[in-house]
């Protein structure tokens, strides 16, 4: 069957690297616990394309912590865990004011994975998801849990690992194999929106994964709209090893001229996310609001920041692959002025629509990858009982 | 056993007209379909009541989408998905603003079952459960979404087919089967009630549905308290066809007087409704609270059409069915005066009790209907291998 | 196994005296009872730490009704109920204006748990969890629902079985048996805490139950606080049936000299919730906040009832266990003065982390033993047919 191929890549026992690991950065992993992800995820789709259920708990809890709604990463995530057979508790993040233990053990007596979104914040945010993945594995090591829950991160200050997975997968996928996006060109660029208030956490994170693939990778930004500084470096450090490139500019035009795939993308600059976390942790929500609020006025300066037919026409043969962790701010559509235009949104929304169908299977991959000491035994199992689905 | 018999009367492969497909109104709906949906609820209420479980998901999702809390469809939604296998995903209709494309498919990559409910607009709630169900065909066949969800209408503007159905298989059952329907005299009668802003689905789901079975059908409501002009023409062609018949009256207790089955319901006149949907798309909330309230101010020359005991006492021998989607608005009970008296409704309610009781088996047989090829040939593997659904 | 003494001990048919019944309060249960549902959450425990799954519900659904969130219980009750298969549908409690007929009804027809927290009002929130258990049992000798819901008391008023049985049976795990704590002295002792208005439930329902296995308990309070009346005299009859004690005293140092267990926790005084329940049946809002803030006032002139490490070291050889419902009010956590320093909860945390990771297995040995006849012979089945609960 299809998925044999798939599963005959999965790292056995001696090769896995993420069993009993959290997912906080992608640069945390190894290119081949990247590609393990990537073929897990391969694995879990053909499977159950072919109507082969892959559960592989009969009962398990999987707890979601939002700081706020973010619809499409709560459905994947819901989606993912149901497919191993996991139950989904939605927990307000805000638990009164519960020490970091008492909240992560209250989560976790019987729970498998913890899916955090918390992105607010300038390395407070990443910090709580990696402080919640410390206490659960001191929890259990101490005997106070049973089993250590995989703890993901859906989207933090830094780093949307599982978003930037299944985009790499997806771009793989269409160009034929990750080994054939070496050499390509891929336009990050910053993107208008009215909102404006956007994490970093999407193109610092697309960065941070291309740049390892040997792509040619062009960052274009309007100026003052930076991610956070160790982006650069690691975007840069990351193309001299895998024999790609990394370079910036200011202009639009000059990122999408001729690329193979581009990524219009708003985000909030750093020094507007670093500001603002100061507030808050003083409480100054008035100043916060006013903060925003400028932000969004400066915005306007770069209304031209849309990507029209216009623009699409200077890529690669004018049809260069658009992906976008959707939704998106398309004018017209979701807002009078967006990322891009009704006509470029529609004629690439089956495009974004199966990428962000990847999700869940990037997820469910990463659990099994996590909680599977033998990830490819775990797989064949699957395959043989050839368990329906539905029938 | 007991379930045999409703088996054997459902569709095989070549009968079943509703696979693959939504349920969105009974009259999209053949005379066939609608018999199939009651003996597949039937028996799924005989196989779990005979602690057999027709669980045929091993994983997946059921997305409920609702305008507003409902209590009582919520859950029966939820029980039928549960009872099959699914997963409910309770997911916040107001999506930002994404396009209708991009919440269908993200409510679908994982999802064999949809239910919306959103009634509030006229014309306009029906077109976005259809305009859903359009969507998820259309990802299917371009293959976003690996298996297409059927998409259910919890309750809409024009009508509401889980109800009406399992009211319909209810009243069958007491009577003792569909074919003894005919000839029955039924009331469905406007009733007053201190909200007074309940939507048409209900009301215009059972004319159109009850005429198609051979019932001496009578309407009675107040001048002015309107349903949608062509749910008055369904209900006359309908009679005709039927052998049936279909009167209008604006006295309760000419409805009432002989009849086999009453269904006293507060529903808001479609001009009102229309008005509403105007006022709600240009934004002027203000305007609907002051219509909401003339509203009420007229219903109170209403607030006789209460049903009584003595109202009861001249249906046929006094004791005729009372049908309704509770919760009702009970006078005493749930407020100072409304659809019925405490007695009648305490008189009435282990019937209420029961036939509320129908909806999330109705529920879990469309959607067997709609996901399997041959339901015949499902049920049967679901007998035989017989399953305990606890032990 | 390790498991197989617990199932061993645990009622077959003709022992088993909680099927069928509902769990209101520990005083309604014989010691027999108690000690089945200790063993039962025992047995589940290493059941599951074995890695096998005791699902015993093939589908069905789990109710829980929350008058107020309560992280920690409502996970313990989802993560229980998952272990056996059931799945959670969170209603809320204000169903309209329903009767409770209607709302248990609802609540019913694929149900196999409801799980009610509703603490607010004396005697009423009692009677509302009584109501309801009482509805669910009529509707289904009606035929109404074709199985009885087993109901849970998660917290009211009076008592919260779940949490103390809970307690008792770490207490017992930590002195190596139930009857290990005969003899031992416990110290119930209110404590300072900024908010001020918890209910009765956990030190009424602790002193009932322990008091009844023979143990020495001093309860300490300061002058007003007062518990329900007939609280102390159930203790004091309990323990002189049990061949145990029952004091009261004014000084918190009295009562945690020599003590083996300690219990600190903070209560509004009976008075102050008696008024405060007929101000809300007046609609007084107003006037509840008034009293609210009456009682944080009066509190502070308590301010010393923290429990610090010199406290701890008047404790036998300066070491009892520290038992509490967390999440506590902690000095320096989560407020400026509370229940006990941060030293000391640092000090205990990993025991009562360990202590609130009971409940779920409380809360699943309680359905077990309500919805199998002979839970013995139930058990021995999850035993031998071993399904693994991941693999």
């Amino acid at each position: 069957m299809e998925f044999c191929d798939a599963i005959n890549k999965l790292p056995n026992k001696e090769e896995n690297g993420l069993f009993g690991k959290s997912f906080l950065r992608t640069w945390d992993m190894t290119d081949a616990d990247i590609e393990a992800v990537a073929k897990g995820a391969c694995a879990l789709k053909a499977l159950r394309d072919s109507n082969v259920s892959p559960k592989i708990f009969d009962s398990g809890i999987a707890v979601s912590m939002f700081s706020k709604k973010d619809t499409g990463m709560d459905i994947a995530f819901a989606s993912g865990c149901d497919l191993l057979g996991l139950t989904i508790i939605d927990m307000d993040k805000k638990l009164g004011n519960n020490s970091i233990n008492e909240t992560a053990a209250m989560a976790s007596y019987m729970t498998d994975a913890v899916g955090v979104c918390e992105s607010d914040f300038i390395e407070k945010s990443s910090r709580y998801i990696k402080r919640i993945s410390d206490s659960v594995e001191e929890s259990q090591k101490k005997g106070i849990i049973s089993q250590k829950p995989c703890v993901l991160n859906l989207g933090s200050d830094e780093d949307s690992p599982i978003q930037t997975i299944a985009d790499l997968q997806y771009m793989a996928s269409r160009f034929g194999g990750i080994e054939n996006l070496k050499g390509k060109k891929i336009a990050v660029t910053w993107a208008y929106s009215p909102n404006g208030t956007r994490s970093l956490a999407v193109p610092q994170g697309i960065l941070s994964l291309v740049t390892r693939f040997g792509m040619n990778v062009v960052l274009a930004a309007p100026e003052g709209m930076d991610l956070m500084p160790d982006a650069y470096d690691r975007a840069a450090q990351n193309a001299e090893k895998s024999g790609g490139s990394f370079a910036r500019t200011d202009s639009m035009e000059e990122a999408f001229t001729d690329a193979d795939i581009v990524v219009p993308i708003n985000w909030a600059p750093y020094t507007f996310l670093e500001k603002r976390t100061e507030l808050s942790a003083a409480n100054l929500g008035t100043y916060i609001d006013l903060l925003e609020h400028e932000l969004r006025e400066n915005n306007k300066n770069f209304i031209d920041w849309e990507v029209t037919e216009e623009m699409m026409e200077k890529t690669k043969e004018g049809k260069a692959l658009l992906i976008h962790d959707i939704p998106a701010d398309v004018t017209d559509i979701s807002c009078i002025r967006g990322e891009m235009t009704a006509q470029v949104y529609n004629a690439n929304l089956d495009s974004l629509l199966a990428e962000a169908g990847m999700r869940p299977y990037v997820i469910a991959a990463m659990i099994i990858l996590a909680k599977s000491e033998d990830p490819k035994a775990a797989f064949k199992t699957i395959a043989e009982r050839a368990t329906k689905r539905y029938f």
